[in-house]
C-alpha cells in the first residue's frame, strides 16, 4: 500500500471510531447525569465541587462540612413541607392522563409511572448528615 | 505491510479513536444534562416522553397538552410559595462559607455563587403555558 493510501485508510479508520466512540460516550454521559441525585449525593457533590474551586485548608473542609450539614438540615425541613404538595400534583396529572389512555397504552403508562416515582423518590429521599456541630 | 500487521495497526487505531471519541462524548453528555431544565423545557420533555411512550393520537395529544398545562400552572403557583424559602438558605449557606475564606478564595467564591445562581434561577424560571383550557 502506498503511503499516502495507508494515511488516508488510517484516517478514516481513526474518525469511525471517534465518532462511534462520541456517540455511545454521549449516550451513556446523559443516561448517567439525568438520573437524579438524591439531597445526600448533591450534598457531596457541592462540598467536592467547592473544595475543586477553592482549594480548602484542612480546618476549612471541616468547617465547610458542618456548614453544609446545617444547611441540609433546613433543605430537609423544608423538603418535608413540599413533597406532599408536590406529589399530589403528580397524583392529579396521572389519573388526568390515565382517563385519556387505551387499555393497552394504560400498560405502557404504568411502568412510566413506576420509573417516574422511582427518580422522584431518589431525588427526595431523607438521609442522615454527617456532622450536628451548629456555627 | 504484512496483512496481520495491518489488521493489527488498523484495529489499534480504531480503538484509539474509540476511546478517546468515548471521554469527549461522555464530558459532553454530562455538561448537557448537568444544565438543570427550566420548567417549560421538562414540560416539553414529559410531553416528548410520554408520546414516545404511549404512542398517543392527535386528539389524545391535544388532551395531554392541555392536562400538562393545568398542572405547569399548579406546579409554578407551588414554585412562587418555596423559591423565596430555597434562596434563603442558600443565601445563608453563601455568607457562612465566605466567613470561613480567604480574600483570594473569596474571589473564586465570587464565580462560583454566579454559576451557582444562573442554574438556579434557570430551574426555577417563569414561563408561559401554551394552553388555556381546563378538563
Amino acid at each position: 500500500m502506498k503511503p499516502y493510501k495507508f494515511t488516508l485508510t488510517a484516517l478514516f479508520i481513526y474518525l469511525a471510531g471517534l465518532l462511534l466512540g462520541g456517540l455511545v460516550g454521549y449516550h451513556i454521559g446523559v443516561a448517567k447525569s439525568r438520573r437524579p441525585r438524591s439531597p445526600q449525593e448533591f450534598r457531596k457533590y457541592l462540598f467536592q465541587k467547592l473544595d475543586n474551586c477553592l482549594d480548602l485548608s484542612t480546618d476549612q473542609k471541616k468547617k465547610l462540612d458542618c456548614i453544609l450539614d446545617e444547611n441540609f438540615k433546613d433543605g430537609i425541613m423544608m423538603m418535608r413541607e413540599v413533597k406532599p404538595k408536590i406529589l399530589a400534583i403528580m397524583q392529579k396529572e396521572h389519573n388526568q392522563i390515565e382517563a385519556i389512555l387505551t387499555p393497552e397504552q394504560k400498560k405502557n403508562f404504568k411502568v412510566f409511572i413506576a420509573q417516574r416515582m422511582q427518580k422522584f423518590n431518589r431525588a427526595f429521599s431523607e438521609e442522615t448528615p454527617r456532622c450536628d456541630r451548629r456555627h
